[in-house]
């Protein structure tokens, strides 16, 4: 008998009948003999009412009142299941982040979780009830409730399933699992059976929407099997897992574009040391979050300086640029807005050679220019012209297969 | 400088500009120099939308989480006012039941408060905010959410003026005030600047529907004063207090009728020690509410004995009736449901007789037959035909004078 715990999201839980059928999902779990943990998101479209509420009232609300708000919703969703599972005949109690103890920083609206009441929650699954825990909040020490950002629901599951030693932590939505790349742009992407942490947190931070990075990292961090699968299908979605061998048969995982994107180039930047530095450090004070950085040498006392920011936050780096351009002596400031960054993740590519120039071909052999390259140890992005941005990324699925099964590629 | 309380219903916070007007008020008292506090019910008709959310997943849900599910409407309209507030440039802090250890018993959906974390409110207030709290909900010692069931946001307003020691407690609603009788039901009816806890009480218990009971006994056993008044007009109100001496030269200070009530008579029954307890025993194991008792001895070894029951009640009350016929030795048992009791209440009876003659004498003349009396020391009711009762309210208004202003009374 192990424990389970089995996340719902806002959609998963929009009405009466999907609130039923999550329960019944809970349930049957639980009838296999498991001890079943529940962390349910707001209805549906709950949280944006409640926003619209606030924001009719006050267009720049406290976001400790907001937090205050928009943790009704999950409480909502968490008595209606139970009251659901209780008439499906099955025990239950439901728990808001606070009465689990989930004691978390007092940064509100994007709180981090220090620590759980397990026991609480262990007590009532000895009891033989399933426990339907409301996600995505928490409370700090003095008592006012906190909410954990985008994908906080994600989060607050995996951090529950490490906290009571859960098996498997099975995230429900409205896809059948990961892809190998977003099979609105590449319709042949195939769902990917199990998948690393590493390159899942890669996947995520690109942009493959599914899961949050935070909730990955905890699931590392603790060792907890992720199961990201359907809410309406019975089929066995992408586990999410700590590296296994076979995994490093395969070169690329999966592949992502991201067009959100602006690239700004110093150029001939005073190359000494610390001077690199400044420049993101003024960065980080504009709560500017940069994204990749790529510099290269001009001569023995100066280097060209790019690097890529989300365009939310272009405004707030040029500002923060023009500020210091004196400062940091450079030349000149460019800002490229008309680019994509498409990705190639794979934890094989650690171990072999071949990956970069297979996909730097295919990008030339189909006359796509490559305006800059980045690489990680499982990763390589190239920026490209944005109108050839979903034309790259299909011909780097095409060179890696991933209209494939691993089993069925090539090399 | 004092503390102030205030509470505003449902209809004062349906909506955002009904909570910008309720915030108003708030921020008017602060800027007059006093500490505020004030206690807010769920806006509108989000109870009933969560009730009926709720019916739907279980016909019967259990009372934990239906508390659970419907203190999440009051936690919606305190963060909200304390965003509105700040908004309008006054520093406001929203707090649940819990937050402010709103401590309850475990009776969900009618628990009775324990006790109430005062130094977090007053903090709170020192520090310049005004202080926004969730009524209707505490926590007990578990962290389980509460709900304190009919009227309990009043008192959890009164409950709270206690705890902090505040001057008074302003009631907003969608009356001005209470009134000598219902002005539905004799257009007359003049509002009453003044009343005792003691009269108030008797006027709840009778159908009053202004305020519940249990928020006016937290009154008098604290000694708050409570103001009821309009959360539209700016109008004085009525003041709920304890007795002061020109009270006393009211006889009588308002009427009441009740029409959804029922007799049942038990003829005959056997006369000795215990015989009429054993009645209400039973009555109180089948949970039935008994209002008003009448027994009149027919001879050494046997009495009538009557009692009336809220007609919700009374299938119940028959039941067990009929179970202990014989136990108690009675001939027949007959029930009256075409009745109404109309009721005068007033302190000044207890010291000036003439009050019980004025009314009959006045009942009489219009010819409305008097079907049973009882009296408390600070009420007379008659039970009459239910076709008469509107009619007798009426003329019992008139015999006391409540369409004019104490001090134009002829009496």
């Amino acid at each position: 008998m192990a424990i389970i715990v089995q996340k719902f999201g806002g959609t998963s839980v929009a009405d009466a009948e999907k609130i039923k059928r999550a329960a019944n999902r809970a349930i049957q779990r639980a009838q296999e003999g498991h001890q079943v943990v529940v962390v349910a998101s707001a209805r549906g479209k709950q949280t944006d009412q409640l926003v619209a509420d606030a924001l009719e009232l006050n267009p720049n609300p406290s976001k400790r009142e907001m937090d205050q708000l928009l943790s009704t919703g999950e409480q909502q969703t968490v008595s209606l299941m139970a009251m659901a599972m209780d008439a499906m005949g099955h025990k239950a109690v439901s728990f808001t982040g606070a009465q689990v103890k989930m004691l978390t920083d007092s940064s509100h609206s994007k709180a981090r979780i220090q620590s759980i009441g397990a026991d609480i929650i262990l007590n009532e699954l000895n009891d033989g009830k399933i426990v339907i825990i409301a996600g995505f909040q928490g409370v700090d020490e003095k008592g006012n409730i906190t909410t954990l950002g985008r994908g906080g629901s994600d989060t607050s599951a995996v951090a529950l399933a490490a906290a009571i030693g859960a098996e498997e932590c099975e995230i429900y939505t409205d896809v059948d699992g990961i892809y190998t790349t977003d099979p609105r742009k590449y319709k042949e992407a195939v769902k990917i059976d199990q998948i690393s942490y590493d390159e899942m947190l890669e996947m995520a931070s690109l942009g493959a929407g599914v899961m949050h990075g935070r909730a990955i990292e905890f699931g590392k961090k603790y060792n907890v099997t992720i199961h990201v699968r359907s809410s309406i299908e019975e089929t066995q979605g992408t586990l999410i897992t700590h590296e296994v061998p076979q995994m490093e048969g395969i070169l690329v995982s999966g592949a992502t574009i991201q067009k959100e994107l602006a690239k700004i180039t110093l150029t001939n930047i005073a190359n000494h040391p610390g001077n690199a530095a400044k420049v993101f450090a003024h960065l980080a004070q504009a709560k500017v979050s940069v994204n990749d950085i790529i510099q290269t040498e001009v001569s023995d006392q100066s280097a060209n300086l790019s690097f890529t920011v989300d365009k939310a936050d272009l405004a707030d780096a040029q500002k923060t640029i023009k500020q210091i351009k004196e400062e940091v002596e450079c030349d000149e400031i460019f800002v490229r807005e008309d680019i994509a960054e498409v990705s190639a993740v794979g934890i094989g590519m650690r171990t072999h050679s071949g990956v970069a120039n297979r996909m730097f071909s295919a990008l030339a052999e189909a006359k796509i220019n490559i305006d800059s390259i980045t690489t990680s140890e499982i990763r390589i992005s190239c920026l490209v012209d944005k109108d050839q941005g979903e034309e790259a990324l299909k011909v780097v699925c095409d060179a890696f297969e991933l209209d494939k099964d691993p089993s069925d590629r090539s090399f």
